[in-house]
């Protein structure tokens, strides 16, 4: 039965089942947003996030309930994700959610970065503990003491470990489902190589899975490239990262991180190996993440005023039957035909179900269903029974179209195609069109003053960017270096950077991020 | 590659290398067990688990680090388990780490059970957090309120909900890997329902899950049957098990649990709906669960002096191929001999790998996967190339067969799913033979001090369980009911209690445990 189980679309049934046209629906039935997209985006997407059912906010503030909505994502996220890197040999393990002081400060780099956010165990039932642990806040610290334990010759490498868990980070700067919470689900990968050509090709290897994450799955348009020494990974040697973009914020936000770690932790952590010569060396290595964020970058994406727009590949429910009685007409054998037209669907391996509650009217279950985001409603009303057809209506750009019920698994098929394929290239065309470049400092704060992505030549100092930073500081935050794209356009001899007018070295976007 | 990444059967290649005899190979190489199963079950559990590559100590106390040779049996658990419970309509969430003391405190014999090993964070940071927050360990008064919250009509019902993550208990008495640790992974399933009936059913549908996991794929025989009311979940209104045991050390350990929690929590927590009558009525609750437990079991079970016995069910390689070189002989035929099986067996969805290392003998390898508890060993050598056929090794019995290669992929099969039931026959035999039923006092603590699962006529008074703990305290720990069978044998009438001389209500299981 759809909308069982959690769904609470109103009050109590009677409320609801008094709505009348859709134009009184919000008020009488608490269905609908009360903010918009575009008027203040903050708001709207907390309102969609609750009133989609994909989150719960929690009593601890930055923790959130994910719901079978978002879980269903997240799951199909994993089982393509798992299976990749299953092939590339990579393996499952798990390894503790503490971690020891101790350990914690062996990468000081690293632990600069994460210490201000680190969650700390310090009582047990009513007693102390002798010395206060950690909560992992990522897992390089915990797992490579074990790497070096385990490695010991060329043959026990390469070392590669992938695990699915929670991690915690406590942050008090403006918490955000999904985007930033206080704990989140991730996996994180550790490898380990004889060699760092082999940790190169992994680091874009993973990378380029993400991508396909987002851009096959999610429909939402990345730029694959590098971080800059400022925004790379605390302790690592170079971090990539496939970088996203919100329109209506003007936002850039990092979708996921594959990193090289060169041998910095291999040092700290003692991790050699006796190479095919007998002599000692040590080991080369990554780590690379991602993380439910980008189930909330696909909600800021994709979303609109209405509600949740999700992609069909990750919709829990793709397809959303609903009937249409009207007086007189023989009600049984409309939701007779809704059952088959269910039954036809999920046996093409569509995800299909009817909503054939009768205390709720369409109008409000089309509402509900448009909250959800759920990318295809098929209606059955008595005319279209008589004509043996139904009308199949898109959740992405609300096109109607009237399938003869001959032809509805393949029409449906190619609909979700459509609409899947059609979603990446509508946010495409959003995401290029904020697409600025910059090169000169004026240019670049008249294209950050109207939110846009800005790419612009760079010198690549360290100074230059804190320099941008500071003098951009403002109420919405400083701009910063996004990634240096791996696809550089033409950087023509005596191109100079945008900010210190230096010469430039790459083309880098900038922006305020998440 | 077999035997890759993670795997150091020894200091170092050349020290292994050096073994020849099968005789001195535990000296030489570091294989083998120091411990016997009979002689010191405690220590020869730790090295199996450790040696066998499934856990590896970590510095923290009771934490231990689940390696891939754990996580493939635990995810091949879970994608059983998953699919069946989503069949039922189950739905998958995930709830936050973090509970405050106020919902901890909720329930008043529910927090009695789990205070004293709460884990609590106290800082982030360098910050203290204004109140304490709770580690779950394990979710009822995370979730119940958001029940009351989601819960409003009869349609929102029933609500089923299931989460797979980590849990923090921090018990101080004896942490052993799997089976008692501080943290572990493990499924929990909270479902309310409109009527009692429902939850009754589906405590019973979860149990029969339960004991197919143990059964069918750990080859283990469970008992299934409920716990008294001293043994019951606290704050539950009743609770199912399936009941394992260890004839080794003569102990029962509760293998899965699945509760009845009637109406207790949502008294507590307000989870109320309107009825079809418009009447306001209070849900049934259930929760259950399996943890990693279910892994020490197993290897509990069918581990012996060699190594882990894993069933070929779970096993991550099903089928270790070995090439046996020989003087003279061309190891590049055999080797491709091997390859070329292995690709056979995997075509036919077989965990097939070779072990081709050359720096290794034969008679080390045999030792190395036998540690594995690799289910079936096929060798190849220049003889069995000859004559166009393998030999195959069973890990649990021993026994010896050559097959020819026409009838490798049928053979192998077979005896894959012989080795499967066989592992299972030969335990239940085990754990039958432990079996007594006593009906007085003397033959009830003869039993006991024989190591005996003991069934016994019971009052199914609570007092006198008391009783019998402690009056059965010892160093080993104390005698409790494991469960009262749901098969009963019948209890003629006049039967009386074996420990209070009442008359007695039901055979219940005793004895001590994990």
């Amino acid at each position: 039965m759809a909308g069982g189980k959690g769904d609470k679309p109103a009050k109590s049934d009677k409320s609801a089942a008094g709505a009348k046209s859709s134009k009184g629906r919000k008020k009488e039935t608490g269905l609908g947003l009360t903010n918009t997209k575009d008027g203040n985006f903050g708001e709207w997407y907390s309102e969609v996030v609750t009133k989609g059912e994909m989150i719960e906010y929690y009593e601890i503030s930055g923790c959130y309930i994910l719901r079978p909505w978002t879980m269903t994502i997240w799951e199909i996220m994993q089982n393509f994700f798992d299976p990749e890197i299953k092939k590339m040999k990579i393996k499952t393990c798990y390894f503790p959610l503490f971690v020891s002081n101790n350990v914690l400060q062996k990468e000081k780099d690293h632990i600069e970065g994460f210490a201000p956010e680190v969650a700390w165990v310090t009582r047990s039932g009513d007693s102390d503990l002798e010395v206060p642990i950690a909560i992992r806040p990522t897992s390089e610290t915990v797992m490579y003491p074990y790497f070096s334990k385990w490695i010991r010759g060329h043959r026990d490498l390469p070392l590669k470990l992938n695990q699915w868990c929670n991690v915690v980070r406590w942050e008090f700067s403006n918490p955000t489902p999904f985007i930033r919470s206080r704990e989140f689900l991730w996996q994180e990968g550790h490898t380990a190589f004889a060699t760092k050509e082999e940790a190169d090709t992994e680091v874009l290897e993973i990378l380029e899975l993400y991508r396909r994450l987002y851009e096959e799955y999610l429909a939402v348009p990345v730029v694959k490239g590098k971080k800059s020494e400022m925004e790379k990974f605390a302790g690592g040697l170079y971090t990539t990262s496939v970088e996203a973009f919100i329109p209506n914020t003007g936002r850039g936000v990092q979708g996921a991180t594959s990193h090289c770690l060169g041998q910095n932790f291999a040092k700290m952590f003692d991790i050699n190996f006796e190479d095919e010569k007998g002599e000692k060396a040590m080991v080369w290595q990554n780590s690379w993440a991602y993380s439910t964020r980008t189930i909330g970058v696909m909600v800021m994406v994709h979303g609109d005023d209405k509600g949740l727009v999700l992609p069909p590949k990750v919709s829990a429910v793709q397809v959303i039957v609903i009937h249409v009685p009207y007086k007189d007409a023989d009600v049984k054998e409309i939701m007779n035909a809704c059952t088959s037209t269910v039954k036809t669907l999920c046996d093409l391996g569509i995800r299909a179900e009817a909503d054939l509650r009768e205390n709720y009217p369409p109008g409000w279950k089309y509402s509900h269903w448009e909250m959800k985001g759920v990318p295809l409603r098929i209606e059955i009303g008595p005319k279209d029974f008589a004509n043996n057809q139904v009308r199949a209506v898109r959740r992405d750009n609300g096109e109607k179209i009237d399938i003869p019920m001959a032809d509805l698994a393949d029409k449906v098929k190619g609909m979700l195609d459509t609409i899947q394929q059609s979603m990446f290239d509508v946010a495409k065309q959003k995401r290029d069109a904020c697409i600025q470049v910059t090169k000169t400092w004026d240019e670049f704060i008249e294209a950050l003053g109207q939110k846009k992505l800005i790419l612009a030549p760079w010198c690549d100092e360290e100074e230059v960017e804190k320099e941008v930073k500071t003098k951009t500081k403002g109420e919405t935050g400083a701009a910063k270096t996004l990634c240096s794209p791996f696809e550089q356009p033409e950087l023509p001899e005596g191109t100079l950077c945008f900010a210190s007018g230096k010469p430039a070295k790459k083309w880098t976007y900038w922006g305020r991020s998440y």
